[in-house]
């Protein structure tokens, strides 16, 4: 198996961290072979940020992503510039409390509203990354939860475990709803 | 022009951190075109780790680093097993506190006693790897020091900015006392 997944967003939002705690779980507790990276280029300032994993079960030869399995999506802009990287029947998973993308053959997409859970919990959008690895891990089904859970603790600041653990788990539940709904 | 960088050291050290400073420093404030990833395997577990940051002029077509400019390791198992991936002409840097390498006419070694004077001024090695991005920054000359600071502090967790300005012009001090000899 071999699995690409792009998460995108603006700047500041953590989309790198997103993409770190799914690799460091994917590698160091479910033994995949993984390489997560950025590029980033001059254009790159104030617009739409990307980070990608890639998951295998053999060794990466070709390191860059190519071929987008699953696409997770933070805002407008990074949706709107990534929905064509994705692969025919891929995945894609938005922020629906802000971005828009119409249905389409060629993906399914998921809604889910991220955002606005993350205030009415935390009252701030600090961990909307990790609320988006929590949707993402549970939509997809690639890593085992435990091993993500154990990800967001290793790549938590101290002192903010707790957070991110609930962050991780109301994604998770959001998840759950909508692939019910 | 095109350079490739590789920190490398234990999981927990933020070496993946120390290189999204940098690319996102050579990138967004210095118009760089940057590559930064990070490949585990399995046996990534509990070993050494490696972080790589490509930074060119033009397009980079290949986003894997293969021929090593420069080395910086924090540890040991880190310099024993890159030490063999830097190109013949390439540049250590190492903390001199922790780890032996041998001279030799293949590299040129920087030993800087990082841990040692991170302890002295903050009780604490938490901010290891900035100190290793001061240190790496003002020993390369690559990117503007300017470019790299703004980085640290769009990288820095919310409190957290004052003391990573601190480490790295830790950093940068321990570099720039070494080049005197």
């Amino acid at each position: 198996m071999k699995y690409e997944i792009r998460f995108s967003g603006s700047g500041g939002q953590g989309v790198i961290t997103a993409s770190v705690i799914l690799g460091t779980a994917a590698a160091l507790h479910d033994g995949k072979n993984v390489i997560q990276s950025q590029a980033y280029g001059p254009e790159a300032r104030g617009g739409a940020t990307k980070a990608d994993v890639i998951i295998a079960d053999e060794k990466i030869l070709y390191p860059k992503a190519q071929h987008i399995d699953y696409l997770v999506s933070l805002t407008q802009k990074a949706a709107n510039k990534f929905i064509k990287t994705l692969k025919k029947g891929g995945i894609v998973i938005i922020d629906g409390d802000f971005v828009e993308l119409p249905d389409s053959p060629d993906y399914k997409i998921y809604r889910l509203p991220i955002t606005s859970n993350t205030i009415a919990k935390f009252n701030r959008t600090t961990t909307l990354n990790v609320v988006a690895v929590g949707a993402f891990a549970e939509m997809a089904g690639l890593v085992s939860m435990d091993a993500v859970k154990k990800a967001v603790i290793e790549n938590s600041p101290a002192g903010f475990e707790e957070m991110n653990i609930a962050s991780f788990e109301l994604g998770r539940d959001l998840a759950r709803a909508a692939k019910k709904g």
